[in-house]
């Protein structure tokens, strides 16, 4: 098992969801994907949301695309951004593993492929809806759910989008699949 | 021509510098070596040093090693860490540039390899002395070449180290030689 975590307004973790699955299929592993809130993490290590960081802002956009080229991957970086994603956070651990699983995938192409803010409840509501799904985001106990994932998100030290952890192991960027891949045919 | 942009206590300036020279010439390409202050850049960015962050910090030492195992270098993570790479960078700048890269290799190798603090001016002399160099980074004309290049690196956008530029094209940081590999080959 993979545990896999993103924030839906993560660049690298669109980009790295479309890899993951085929990196641990190749190593016989499962993905337990698990999106967190990137706020959260910046309130604990002082980060802000790097486009809007001088000279690493215009950079970054540029490192987008060209890393989406490199990979072969579709990208369009959205306006807004970054946005909100507790809406989506919430719909995911409101729906059971397999549901929330084809909802994350469609809530990454929204945003980063179709340009839909996310960041509103109803265009979360739109993109589920669309698969059939029906989550139930103003839920009190989906969103303590939520809260408890991100706040064991935290406390595991995942404070960027994505990480990836392998039996106690971090890897974070999607610049780590490399060692991730070479790590999971045998830890070096 | 490459231009290859570091900070001499920088774990990935070093790590990269052993792996820059190959990955030119396998392009038929030479490399510039131009040391800057990353602490000069963390005031246009806002930045701090990796491993003073939250959580950041604890996993950078891990992923220095790791990565250090990963492209088969050697590391020791340096106490004190990081230090003023000023003395290191005036010396570099106070001599010719077949000199100056034999002193770079030597000053990375001191501080990441023998743990010799080289934000010592006494130091840094100590591993120019070595190899039979004697640079004047007391001189007030090499203080000012030194300025000179810090600010037109920053003038140029680096905000980071490793940093290299290829005509115009900005790549940051040791995992994106993936990239410069292939953008040496072709751009895409």
């Amino acid at each position: 098992m993979i545990d896999f975590y993103f924030d839906f307004s993560s660049p690298f973790g669109y980009l790295a969801s479309q890899k993951i699955e085929a990196l641990a299929a190749k190593h016989g592993r499962t993905v337990k994907w698990r999106p967190m809130l990137l706020g959260a993490a910046f309130k604990a290590t002082g980060g802000v949301p790097l486009t809007q960081i001088p000279l690493k802002g215009e950079y970054s956009k540029r490192d987008f695309y060209r890393s989406a080229r490199f990979h072969a991957l579709e990208y369009r970086h959205p306006e807004p951004f970054p946005v909100s994603t507790v809406a989506a956070c919430r719909a995911f651990y409101s729906l059971n593993e397999a549901e929330a699983v084809r909802f994350a995938k469609a809530a990454f192409k929204a945003y980063f492929a179709d340009n839909l803010n996310i960041g509103e409840p109803d265009n979360v509501l739109k993109v589920a809806g669309s698969l059939g799904l029906t989550p139930n985001i103003g839920d009190q106990a989906v969103k303590d759910r939520t809260k408890a994932e991100v706040d064991a998100a935290l406390a595991r030290g995942v404070f960027g989008s994505p990480y990836v952890i392998v039996e106690g192991e971090p890897f974070w960027g999607l610049d780590r699949f490399d060692q991730l891949d070479r790590w999971l045919k045998a830890p070096f």
